[in-house]
């Protein structure tokens, strides 16, 4: 894991206290423990709109501190954590403004947690901010800062969006954040990040909705398959594995396909060109070729039979 | 889960011993003490192109006898399980014939457990068989008579498609069967069940498989995504969740494409126009409307449950 040094002074804010941010939470809070190669216990403090998750955390002596306001989590903080969802990220870094600069530590070094990083590292530099995007490649169904675990992140990627120009210091700071949740650094473009979590996230996310609209209905129009009744009925494992992603919070879903439109959008591009060579094989006038159809389930398997051993 | 007879001679004849074939030997190898109401412990036979299954479940005393060939498992059965995918079932149905069905025992039923329904139930008519559909709602992304399991149908649906004309005794012996195995038999028409298949099972195989298509590349002509190989390396719970049907049997799925494809075709149509509204909503020349997707995403969420709340 390589040496790793403690933030400057040691005082990390986290603004946003759910799922992620409280796996944060948990996983600095073993830092001293786990992850012998980091010094020092950093002291965290956390805000969130309701308070509820902070306030938990204290009283399970996870965090330092719970702030009441946003503004006051900020207070000498070396290292901000906006572990909101993307569109909320994006607000927060507009809305800190120069009194919310202020209050930081002179050096200061602020990243976010969103599944999408373009848009996002474009408006730090907007606002002028000392930003380094970041995207631990982790996750639950579940939310809130109850389902949080410390070792949600451990062995896991963590991607690192750098800013241009480079801020060798500030990429250290949040190499160290990752560290200190077991997880993986690995640094990454914006735009290079985006099309391939667009391709392994953002793209089975919509498939799962899309499945859901389509099958039991609820889409732009779109109404139930007449079969519905009695397919909700006899459904098995197959639905559930491939609606779980539909059962995730909406208002993250929406936030990621929003700022992740345009490699979305080509990716289900790519994806129904896909399922349309599907319907002409099905609909074949010479009949169903179950060979072909067998050895293309068989090279799918194997693409990801491959990935496993790579 | 009502009064149940034993089959009349008790003895049952399992062709195919994969995951299926092997979890109904296993259930039927306990029927006699986790299921009170089942009477006795009818003999069991089995057989599979192989034998390795059949031997194996000798050696673990599971059933009675592996015969060493399709035939000679035939003999004085009261109950045939064709226990095969979906083109081999037909297969086996097809091949019979009067010497086959002479070794059965004089007034014997013949059911199956493939995931379609209409082709193999007209295939069986027109052989003049005496013969009930069946399809254990239940599976496991595991193949083979080691990966079965005595408990797999337990309070799973156990689709029963009754032959016309009635005979009520036939469907009688395979409720038997499903409630020996611990499932609860539901009867439906061969085009009911298979429009529902379609729509919760049979849709989401296909969508797995061109998801990774898509993605990985491997469909007809369909290249991978260029993000593909760092796609691969970040890939988290959701890319693994989406793809688990696409690492199934591949000759299987390709069975069940091949046997329902008018109303999996008929679903993947559904399916691509909801793909494309979404890609109209990311596309939008007024920008994407987020509170739009949001409530698109928390319908579908809705939909979801609904059903396991019903």
């Amino acid at each position: 894991m390589g040496r790793v040094s403690a933030p400057p002074s040691g005082r990390i804010a986290i603004l946003g206290f759910g799922l992620i941010g409280g796996s944060i939470a948990r996983a600095l809070a073993k830092t001293g423990s786990s992850v012998s190669s980091v010094s020092g216990r950093p002291a965290v403090v956390a805000w969130s709109p309701s308070g509820v998750g902070p306030a938990r955390a204290v009283h399970d002596g996870v965090i330092d501190e719970a702030s009441a306001t946003m503004l006051g989590a900020l207070e000498g903080a070396d290292l901000l954590v906006i572990a909101a969802p993307p569109l909320e990220t994006i607000g927060i870094i507009a809305g800190l403004g120069a009194e919310g600069r202020g209050r930081l530590a002179k050096d200061a070094v602020i990243t976010d947690v969103a599944s999408t990083k373009g848009i996002i590292v474009n408006a730090a530099a907007q606002a002028g901010l000392r930003f380094v995007g970041g995207h631990p490649m982790a996750g639950l169904e579940a939310t809130g800062y109850a389902a949080g675990r410390a070792d949600l992140f451990v062995d896991r990627p963590w991607v690192i969006v750098p800013p241009r120009p480079e801020d060798p210091a500030a990429v250290a700071r949040v190499r160290w954040l990752a560290l200190a949740c077991g997880a993986r650094p690995m640094e990454l473009g914006a735009g290079d990040h985006d099309a391939a979590v667009a391709a392994i996230s953002h793209l089975p996310l919509v498939a799962s909705a899309a499945l859901v609209e389509a099958v039991a209905g609820g889409g732009e129009g779109s109404e139930a398959d007449p079969a519905w009744p009695l397919a909700a009925e006899i459904a098995a494992g197959g639905w559930t594995s491939m609606t779980r992603l539909a059962r995730g919070d909406a208002r993250m879903g929406a936030g990621i396909a929003a700022t992740n439109a345009a490699a979305l959008a080509a990716d289900l591009r790519r994806f129904r060109a896909v399922l349309d060579s599907w319907i002409s094989a099905l609909e074949s006038a010479d009949g169903v070729d179950a060979t072909a159809l067998e050895a293309r389930l068989r090279t799918a398997r194997a693409r990801l039979v491959e990935r496993d051993s790579a």
